[in-house]
């Protein structure tokens, strides 16, 4: 395989240090004329690419963020991607992705390799199985570095960064308090399990917001799901064993899944039931009918996260200054639910 | 802000070279027992990391595969990386993603920060934008510098590297065919612009398909679509203007919003139309009725690429015999055309 010429290379075939190389390859005026032009000549010749090695060595700031997400299948997670890179390319920064696939250990991996890659600041929300492990070791290991972090949506009390999340458990109040509002009676919750903080957050605004209207809870209309690929069954299994006239899905699978089992059922959507999902993704504004969601603003999650990871970058904001952000969640109304 | 401290600083510290520090760090023989020791018992105490820096200055395997895709908000480019981290990670690699947003500039950033950060080799799909101006002097000065880069979906006959690509005109033709056997008579194309490879050589077999059965082309039944966001009223439009009884979408988005205008106009989805669309997404397998679809095989292409890139940075592969693997493309039958 060709390889690309190296600084240690050039410095060889030359004769002089790779100091040397490397101040000439970045018009240092500590090197001579000369050897400058020699050493760039020689470089371009080869087509030696300057890279963050030599460049790392004498100042850290490469602009670049490292992001680690759980996944992107998923509509959430690369809503939120599309508002970093939003932010961080307004003011210089290339963004880099890697993947956790909700796994504990590549979690770790994608740090290492980030943190070994040219990056001055990471972007990161848990894997379902690190929330699960409730092990935060390689978050404080950065940290202890000096490397500024920044969390969104998936966060831990334990770490001290910066935050960003959305009102979780009032989104699922809003959305519950509007379906009693426009006249449901008997609302089912298709949530997740508990482990995840959105699931448990968003069961907590179902159940107050039940409590407040003077509505019994009632485990029976409650489903908890743990794989989102293998909903159908205990969904279509809600739908035979209980009546309702109202559902919240914490997510837009759960939701339109609900909705094809209700119009299997024969069911009119929205006129004998009312449907609200969390995600607004693609699933949300494609299905028929639209589905009303409660929008958890990913684009603007991103935004602010890669300011505050920015600003701690430009050292805009204090390092030991930690604020959490939180975003106010809205409903968008569609055709999924009866009008207000 | 704090700082993570470096080989350079260990080294001044301890008044040794860098060189020495580095050696150390990775337990050369070189340096002696003593100060092997010293030099580790420091790096510990001030939280070390060792990272690419020193180490690629000396080996450029850094085992990290860098991705660029035009973006990740539909869904084939985010099952490509699925597929990709599969093979990449059972191999021992990890993958970091830049995203190219569509645009020629952002995708030269990619390059660069990706070439400028410790990757062994790319992935890349190109932008609409690169295919449109038909500049790839970024592709060809990282093939230069003996980086080895595998091209997906997107590509380029003028780069010569390895390729993996769908039959996009073959799995057009098959669709089409596959409408004329349920008995279709009338089939309506929803293309996007021709010079996206994809839209060109999918509008090409759905010409060829209808030739071989001697229907004569119409060219009012074929829309071109530049912007997947504004697709509704075009469509809706073609349904007030032409009848039909079976549709051709090159992507899920154009499929289901043709489908709901279809059952808004009062269609019958089966039985007085059907519907083909390509992707196999989120939308496809969760609209009702769930979409037919011409399968990518997004997960396989992603395997392929990472296989082809693996065997060329372990040498598996002779560098300069480059190969295009086309993967066919199948029908996934569902609930949106009539049954076979």
């Amino acid at each position: 395989m060709k390889r690309r010429v190296t600084l240690k290379q050039i410095a060889k075939e030359l004769g002089v240090s790779v100091s040397t190389v490397s101040k000439a390859l970045r018009n240092s005026k500590e090197i001579g004329q000369e050897t400058t032009e020699k050493i760039q000549a020689f470089a371009k010749l080869y087509n030696y690419k300057p890279n963050s090695i030599a460049i790392s060595l004498q100042n850290r700031k490469t602009k670049n963020i490292g992001v680690i997400i759980p996944e992107i299948v998923h509509h959430f997670f690369t809503t939120v991607i599309t508002g970093i890179e939003k932010v961080a390319n307004e003011a210089g920064y290339n963004v880099i992705v890697c993947l956790s696939d909700e796994s504990f250990d590549k979690e770790v991996i994608n740090m290492e390799t980030l943190a070994n890659s040219s990056i001055d600041g990471f972007i990161i929300s848990l894997s379902k199985d690190t929330q699960k492990r409730r092990d935060f070791h390689h978050l404080r290991e950065v940290i202890n570095q000096g490397m500024p972090l920044v969390m969104f949506d998936r966060v831990s009390d334990e770490i001290y960064c910066d935050k960003v999340i959305v009102d979780d458990a009032q989104g699922a109040y809003k959305a519950v308090k509007y379906l009693l509002d426009i006249g449901c009676k008997k609302i089912a919750l298709i949530s997740t399990a508990d482990y995840l903080s959105v699931g448990k957050l968003r069961t907590m605004g179902y159940k107050n917001a039940l409590e407040d209207s003077g509505i019994e809870y009632d485990e029976n209309l409650v489903l908890k799901i743990d794989d989102m690929d293998y909903c159908q069954e205990p969904i279509a299994d809600l739908f035979q064993r209980e009546k309702f006239d109202g559902v919240l899905a914490v997510n837009e699978i759960f939701a339109v899944t609900a909705m094809r089992e209700a119009i299997k059922t024969g069911y009119k959507i929205p006129n004998d039931i009312s449907f609200i999902g969390f995600t607004d993704g693609l699933l949300s504004k494609h299905f028929y009918p639209r589905l009303t969601t409660v929008n958890q603003h990913g684009f603007e999650m991103g935004n602010i996260a890669a300011r505050m990871l920015i600003d701690k970058l430009e050292e805009i904001e204090e390092e030991e200054h930690y604020r959490t952000e939180v975003i106010k969640t809205t409903i968008v109304e569609r055709e999924s639910t009866r009008p207000y």
